[in-house]
């Protein structure tokens, strides 16, 4: 084999990210109704407004969306070759904002700015916070969201850069929501939206066991994977992580949300995203279950549009063993934990 | 975990029916080209009218539609949470029209009538007949079928409902069948559809072997029945069923038509549904072979246009095994037999 | 079982085939932005031209268009019915051009004229050549290729035809590829197309180690398989092949190119196809690597555009060993081999 420099892409190492870089990432993708539909055969999603362009009218807006899910999937699988090929892990994601709701036909693109970096006290690996923002082909942002992934450094000799972490909401305020133009829910089909339950229905401190399972398959986790456009390895090739397949953390996320249907038919859109753990790998052969705790509630200046703070706890063991806590006496995730997620959705009042 | 009155759907038990009801069930759903790719990548479908616009065209209708099964499975997803999430058994469908071909861009919702109740003799369960009907934006039926099937009781002190049997055909007389608007074979390209087997070719009593399997896969399964929006948990928890996840029988029902193709490429639409059993669960890891047996002909009102009647029989086992007789002595369905259904469909004189 | 002659098809054999025969292959296909969806759930594809309609307008197309071997693929499953029923191997490629982009909504159908025919020695066998086109609904040729296969005599009493060797190019000149109409890689975004490397960076006698691998599913090389509406018993029937189902050639051609983006991102359109070979076959549990080697380079007519005649081999092994060297001391591709393809690609300049 003749030498030559690699034109593959090697990641980038902790000492690649200076903070205030803008990353573009590759590969912008048209999305259509494939993808809804695939999107709707890989998760059990139901969410009317996501199903129906007539809800969707129904609702005020032009035509039904990309499943906002699926629009954070495309928004970030671009980012993967930029920032976490070479991540050790995925530590967190805050301010987490839906802007514009993504419809069939439109292109996607991302970019990221690093806002944050910190080396870790073993000179091996660091922290790089990365705001990472989705745009479609008018250039109006429809997400943006903030990740920070722990990144092996490649140089060791390299020297730390100066420590700089943002300033970071722990969760984001009602006010801080972006409500679609013309989002009006005053007309709310209940009956076609397959539960009765409204906002004022709900209490905060409630929880919600969604009750429905999922057993999950190899060939489904890749295909999602795949159609987002993410390329880490460890999703896909079986000879580089022998012991098994890690399932892309957004897989379960979706998986999740779709399941908190059974509950939360309701809470139709995705507006914020304030917080989120993988607190364990996923594989094929898990089943995931799922519950809701509502957080918070929040009225917005939107017809019939009511805002709820909802934590969505994704397990692989019993639902009811991880109501009970999710955390052991130590503070760490109990095993059976997949996901601990906090967000803001929409609902009818 | 606080107590709260659960607002999942615990689905309905056999005292919560009354003949006359009529239920609305959610969640309705745009079709694009998306699901008419997933159907053909889950199934062999290849009958040229859903699959070419210009085929389609040339037999009279605006564009290819989504494929009749498709088109059914859609109506009927949305009817399991309202009708079979406490069913013990699937028993039988009569009196199944296609009414309208359903396009790209239709979207479509389910309601069902209660037309029949009885309650069994072990006081433990009854059967629920539905008159389930699928509208398309424009308030047009598509499809409408009749189902019924055995529904547990929760309350088991709740008394008896007056026993309703509806008076339903055995089989749909070809003058019953709708012909879509336009429908014309006059010109019917045979090379392009893939068989030179006209109408007046086929027999009544004549037997097709099929010929050709397909092994089932966990992943298809699911995917296929998630896409048509049919929540029924034995299809996707292994936990919940841990001797192995049941295969929606629709699953079946489109493996099986699909294989026809291999000897009735050319009964192009589905018309008509007289009765169906789903005599054995399949299960992954199962191969389907199919054979069809011609029952009845008629002529239509359309130009070019011939009604055949053909019983679709699918096995997991030997194809000429089960040709010789689907049912044992005591005339119950062999083992292998997974399907037994008899429908019409539409072919070039 | 009543006997009747099969209406099912028993597909051709040797002693079927005539120099100088048109086959009009059966089941013409509309595509859509589903089969794309797919298409990119079933491969790692990334290359910018065929995710992103602003690309591809950038780069002087009306739209993105469908994956030039999703394009391949669709033209060819049609002709397996009419060609490789009764194949006993498929044994090469030639002279295989792509004319005119495929865009959803385009209907394609194929058709295939045999060139050539030769007994072998044996009686038994004999080797098929095809040319095959694939035409869109405005009669236009969107691609062509020449394909041999071995195919079974039934009538081993059937004379042997005049054998007819059709004269094939070993592979095309750059002047014999045919480039879109409009298309213009002078204002190329490198950036959003994921690699810096020009055509100018490319030498001949290069190669490039893509470094990811894909373990394959057998939902997943079903679903494709059955998407290109491809028939073959081998690829989906377990009874029929206990021991283990056969794999699809084109489902190693695409993974193998798709994983090609990480190191040729910018070798953007498929032009022509050389040769091809099937080295060995693939199954279920494989995990498919890829390398490729640059065989020639050539300037064309269109603005900022280059061709690149690209080597690209699949191996289930390590890539680093077959690098070192394809076939063994005999002349056979070892056994890890699974493809080795040669084809120009279009590259910016």
């Amino acid at each position: 084999m003749a030498q030559q420099k690699p034109k593959t892409n090697p990641g980038r190492y902790f000492e690649d990210y200076a903070v205030g870089q803008t990353l573009v990432h590759a590969v912008p993708r048209t999305v259509s109704g494939g993808e809804r539909a695939l999107y709707h055969a890989l998760y059990p999603a139901r969410h009317a407004l996501y199903s129906s362009d007539e809800f969707a009218r129904a609702c005020g807006l032009p035509a039904s969306p990309i499943d906002d899910l699926a629009a954070f999937h495309v928004v970030f699988g671009k980012t993967v070759p930029d920032v976490s090929l070479n991540a050790v892990a995925n530590l967190g994601y805050a301010e987490g904002r839906w802007l514009k709701p993504v419809y069939q036909g439109d292109t996607l693109r991302s970019e990221s700015e690093v806002i944050g970096l910190k080396q870790n006290s073993n000179g091996k690996t660091g922290v790089v916070y990365v705001r990472t923002r989705g745009l479609n082909q008018r250039d109006e942002t429809v997400m943006e969201y903030v990740r920070w992934v722990m990144v092996r450094k490649k140089n060791l000799e390299a020297g730390a850069p100066e420590t700089v972490l943002p300033d970071l909401k722990p969760a984001l305020d009602a006010s801080d929501l972006v409500i679609p133009d013309g989002l009006d829910f005053s007309n709310y089909d209940f009956s076609l939206a397959g539960e009765p339950h409204r906002w004022g229905d709900y209490e905060v401190g409630e929880t919600i066991d969604h009750v429905d399972g999922v057993t999950i398959e190899e060939a489904e986790h890749m295909m999602a994977t795949r159609l987002w456009q993410n390329t880490a390895k460890v999703h896909f090739d079986l000879t580089f992580r022998p012991e098994g397949r890690l399932i892309y953390g957004g897989h379960v996320i979706s998986m999740a949300r779709a399941l908190s249907f059974n509950g939360l038919a309701n809470a139709q859109m995705i507006a914020g995203l304030n917080a989120g753990a993988h607190a364990n790998p996923c594989f094929a052969g898990d089943t995931i279950k799922a519950f809701s705790e509502v957080l918070d509630k929040a009225e917005t200046a939107a017809p019939g549009v009511g805002a709820i703070r909802l934590r969505l706890v994704a397990t692989k063991g019993d639902v009811q063993d991880v109501h009970n806590g999710q955390k052991d006496e130590k503070g760490r995730y109990k095993t059976d934990i997949l996901l601990d997620l906090d967000y803001w959705a929409l609902m009818p009042i």
